[in-house]
């Protein structure tokens, strides 16, 4: 292994095996989806949701649309990371900022930094959407901190550990809709609350990703730099494709990218990925990986409907990235 | 049985109970589709369809869109409601108001008052489309009247007795195309001829019914009020999905809403709702009910390409509304 | 005089003669434009407005516009038809069918038939434009009448008279939004309440005309037919041009069009027309004509700002229908 | 068999009788598709793609998008015309006009005149898409020509000969993006470099072909005419569906239609028709067929994803034309 | 005079006394436009500008649009305020953050805090829209800062103090166009470079202001509360009309809304605000004012074309909004 | 004088010297508009068009909309080039390749080539725009040729004299509506019949013609290469702005551009160009220039409504390309 994960063991993982006739940098669970919406009553779909090591298991935040088809995040607890608990009522904040109320919330991200677990989420706000920021030490108390940014913003996406000092956020600047623009900018903080020094990260490029870009699960840290995986958006002639791409982001000064993927990593293919109530999407959240086999487990929304899962090893994803 | 419905016996409609996982308060038949193109000859699919009882079995008017993929409207019948004859050529009218000239025909409703068999369905008029409206007895003959509205107009359908001495008619004003918006109002008319007294009844709300909703079957008189099954549309990020909803409206006042449902009742799940010539489409059109046992058939295009059946409970729908 | 107007002698109204280098169908008025903003206080503009002979002099219904760009219709009396008394507020029902509620009105017509005085409007119905209807006997009580048509409609204008017992209303169904399409249907009603019968009566065709038509003045009843002037909208690369057009309908059945002009009557050509808060536009909505000399003046907003007036004779126009 | 096919014999091309319960004019082969994203190493997807008898087996071009979803067209070779080796390179150019550099090329066909195999693709040129032609010999060493047209233009298509001594394409001028309109155009050139005399010869008209239209395979030459299998495009409320038709073309003057078939040939209903990139398409871009025997095998695209190939007899397809 | 002005005298404003006939609240200067293109060589139009009290004199911030039509910004300096020079070349920074390099700059503000005058404008970032900020003290060397936010911004305009301690913002989250939706937020840092505690202030409301609103002139503090004057714009049938309109805000939480105008302060009346390279706009961004006197003046661009001067008394001003 | 004029002699051209304040490279005629719609009976507008020395005076072709908004061109002759007779009906082809019918035309150009004069226009085929081609020798029998290209294509213009033994054309390939790109190409012929060898010439470039650019005048040669007059547009938040841009191309291969004025040459500013029918449109068309002089007239359509003449150096224009 000539890159070294910068990071925890995580022994329980799960895993499989490369299949036989795959020449892909990642494969697909045999069993995905791993979770549909059975897991929540009077739930429409369970999809585009966070997990991360926690106590002697895992624990998680699950975007689960109900049936009236408003979105919420819901907290969840598994022993082996594919069997999930997941709590049948929506998360709720012990304390917020005065004037923040809950409108709807989706697409989360889970981040460790010290010893708390940083929640991030597509957050509406006066009904627009921005970034929510909450911290949680047990996943049942959780706190909510001031948004992160301005309207209109999505796809905001820590980085596990401070910068020169300062916390680190990734997100998508976009508008009031689902508009197909969007590229993936930096914003450092000295304290979760206040922001500045955006700078632009990466814009969109080759041909899967041309379209929108937004940032994935929480960057790794390898020896070679931050692992990140993304999701790139092509429109076709009658719809939009999402992919997984990934790209390498200098450790001290994240908005240098040292290499990026032309080709993408994951496209849909398996029929929970082309049809469901948003066909042809794979959306990455969220990975586990293991700092000792350099193993990764990429967590991912299926067609805005379920969850799945796909491994591959941090080191070919990233000699993929640099030899594509 | 709490909630009375209020008209005939019905004992040979379709029937399965409810499966043993199932929660929801309506589900599908276990051999859905039970209409395919395969029915008609020369035939692109066959959707968004009406049925009724009609001597000792069963009549309908059915949507075959063709291969030309021109939009008419059939008649056929069935012994059981489950197995159709379709005749093999388009309904024709054996007399129709000077001026009006068959263009198209899509989405028909059956309603029966007193003797008549009244048809409505979206009719093509120098190209706009509007309701039309037709009256057979015998489901062979059928007289075309005057449209009833000026367009741009669709999802007519009427209520089965008059309201007040007037006959009573749905309609989603709309405009000359599929844009995505569109409420449910509600126009009375002393002989089917001119229509006035126009109401708002609905207007869209929850998140599954958010871009435009149109009224569904013929509503069903009960002891609580009119039950109103209807479509709601959401706009994903790449397309749309049609969902059943329910609402009760006042007996003597239909443009009064006394429980609409937030959750809905059915969404596209099943491969045969998920795609087809338009993805993620369930669009109930007609019901079959029992007011002895309170059994509940509901029938709807699926995918815009061939028809289902699912079964319920009216007096478990009424709940669930009230209570969601 | 070949064609003759069938209807009262009005000898006071306004008038000029052509100017000596002009060969056109109408001429403006030399002191244009006669109504300002000036003549309503907190107003941002009055145009698109209607007036007729009323006891000795004559009575109108403005579109004033106030400072919140608020759409209101005021009432308003002159003796000579240029100067202009205006109520200071906007008029209001003294009765109303329930469920009706004041949003917004705009776009105003007056017509008397036997001895009433029935105005017509852009009414806001649910926040949707659609034709109310108010009935007067002195301008100063005015009682609301249900709307005409279900969403979405403009322009409504009545006949001067009862066609084959039914009272009869040309209009415009469009939609939700000031999109670039719309057609003149005529409906008919034997009691103003209710309404049916609806037919096209011309779609657009010349490029003056290409993108819109609606009716503007009250048609006027001639020896040779209807003669209806409407205004056609024509989309440049950068905005739209509103021209006068006029036509010849069938007294009987005024859905035939007997002759058509294919050249506009009137095009923006004045700075008062060219600029103000739209941009070239000339609406007509009222005329005076005296049946003696067969004069006309027709009334017309300009540039969304002013009202001005143009004047020409009925039987010029009619030959200029005829013969472009 | 009433129609002759003139041209060659093809004794060794794929074929399968038509099933059993099937009316139609053509029918899949029960093993498609014959060719998916497996044939060439790193790929996203094969389809649009054209075949043509070539010494004793077959040699084609074939659309291969990669995992950077970059277009690009490979050449291929097959002794059966089902199991295919495809280079894993794209095809490049021995020579190319100064100034055209390969920018990006999707849906090839492949025409033989004379001794040269003509390819003909959809070009990109200055990032705007064009016409590209080729010429070779042997599939292997490929010629560039000048692009055929300015931008914007499409599904360029030759005819198989020299039409009153000139050379004759058929194209769809379009627009800079995929937007929903497009016509059938011949064009005439005395050397493949300069052309002129364009006629239209197919506008969009029936409702399965209402968006746009465009050629598929080389037409082919009957007794009758030029038979043109065409893609017909309707868009529905929620996509576009992409389906097979069919006309005859007068063989001195293509400009002509002789006779369209008012009917699809066949519409999307196999699940690898029904999903993939881009659902609902199914794109006819070659055909086989044997001057002997009449037989048709027509190769075509499956939802942007894998090529499959349809069966049947020219002589049919001709009769359901006319019939039709 | 009922409302203090907190903050200097300023004895040498321009100043004209309110025409006889005008009852509005503000009126325009005489000899309007004050600054035409002519001030600057090679320039297009001089616009959107702002002004602030500097030594004995007064200085500004120009937007310059030059003859490529490029956004440029330039330093200017007068005695009178009302005759300008205006350097010839725009302004440059002596210092800037890594990362930002110029690519443009409009509609500029100036803000005095303590002893710095704060530049903020529309600053390309990435090709982005968002707002940027610079200090001088002399109008000869400016430092840039940071860029307040992420793209995508419009319309930041500084508090004239900190509030609690913090510097405070308004601005216009929107997106990457000219599209037409924009609400005024509110930001907050402890030290210009870290921004958070966004807080929305005011949404779209009245007619006149229906489709966006930005602040425009630096917030007056009174004894009332802060006086906002704003641009409030109105989407016609063919373009947009740009209006003036005033709130005042709470001292201590300026995101509370103590009252509202209804009624716009100023609509585009004259040639220089009706035609232009942007016909109806009127768009405040500066003003002086005078303590003593209570005197107003308002800086505004005209048409986009133009600089115009209006006057007004803040004691009416404040009255005006409170009544209406 | 730097740079010669290569052709004729022009002495009676029309010319007044730069006024005094003026620094731009070109300068309004003082009697500007030359010709308004009075010179044509029921006409709307005459602009963009295009004039040449013919026998002892001057010809031209306008573009004179009629009342009924058609497009059509029109001949004419002047003695001075500033007075025009128009011929009040629209020029008609004594002769035309069949299958080509008269639909519209618009913003001709004239070209001389050895003793015949061709017109240029965009012409309406099939409703499709496209390049039209007639020749003529006395501006009164005019024979048309074969379009140049497909549809949809707008701005043909020719060089005044074979290159390389070919006839070349400039022009801007379209779609099928007024929106908002292209680019110019040159495409050549050897006969006017067939057109191959298509190049890109340039794409948009600055603000000021950044969303389209189009040929204006026949190019004029010089020693230092083609001078190229054009149009370029910018899109402002409200509408179009249509300026006048030049570039100096290669004499041998013109789709080289040896220079390009990064600045406009003129802008809409007087009242005839901010407004009229299409408000801020300066649209060049056609030139007159002497080679002993230098001078230079810029023939432009004026806000699609009037026809103005600018003046110039051609000496002037070129070093400010060059030096801008």
């Amino acid at each position: 292994m000539n890159c070294k994960i910068i990071g925890d063991k995580c022994p329980d993982m799960p895993w499989e095996e490369r299949p036989a006739n795959c020449d892909r940098p990642l494969w697909r669970y045999s069993k995905n989806p791993i979770i549909t919406k059975n897991a929540v009553p009077k739930c429409n779909s369970i999809f585009n949701s966070a997990v991360i090591p926690f106590g002697d298991g895992f624990a998680g935040v699950f975007r689960c649309d109900n049936d009236r088809r408003q979105m919420r995040i819901h907290a969840g607890f598994s022993k082996d990371a594919l069997n999930w608990e997941i709590e049948p009522e929506p998360l709720t904040f012990a304390s917020s900022p005065a004037g923040l109320n809950f409108e709807y919330a989706y697409d989360p991200r889970v981040c460790k930094i010290d010893d708390d677990y940083i929640i991030t989420w597509c957050n509406g706000y006066e009904s627009y959407p921005t970034i929510g920021i909450a911290k949680t030490r047990d996943f049942k108390k959780f706190d909510q901190l001031e948004n992160a940014f301005l309207p209109f913003n999505r796809n905001g996406v820590m980085f596990p550990r401070k910068i020169n000092g300062m916390y680190a956020m990734l997100s998508r600047p976009s508008d009031n809709g689902h508009t197909p623009f969007g590229d993936i900018f930096i914003s450092y903080s000295p304290d979760l609350k206040f922001w500045g020094g955006h700078r632009l990260v990466m814009k969109t490029d080759m041909p899967w990703e041309s379209t929108k870009i937004g940032a994935g699960p929480i960057p790794i840290e390898t020896s070679e730099g931050w692992l990140l995986i993304y999701h790139g958006v092509l429109t076709s002639c009658s719809g939009y494709v999402y992919h997984f791409g990934a790209a390498l982001l200098d450790l001290d000064d994240p908005s240098k990218v040292i290499a990026r993927g032309q080709r993408y990593l994951l496209a849909p293919e398996t029929p929970y990925e082309r049809y469901g109530d948003v066909p042809n999407v794979c959306f990455p959240c969220a990975t586990l990986c293991d700092s000792e086999t350099g193993r990764l487990a990429v967590y991912y929304g299926c067609a805005d409907t379920v969850t799945g899962v796909a491994f591959g090893y941090v080191d070919d994803i990233i000699s993929y990235i640099k030899n594509n």
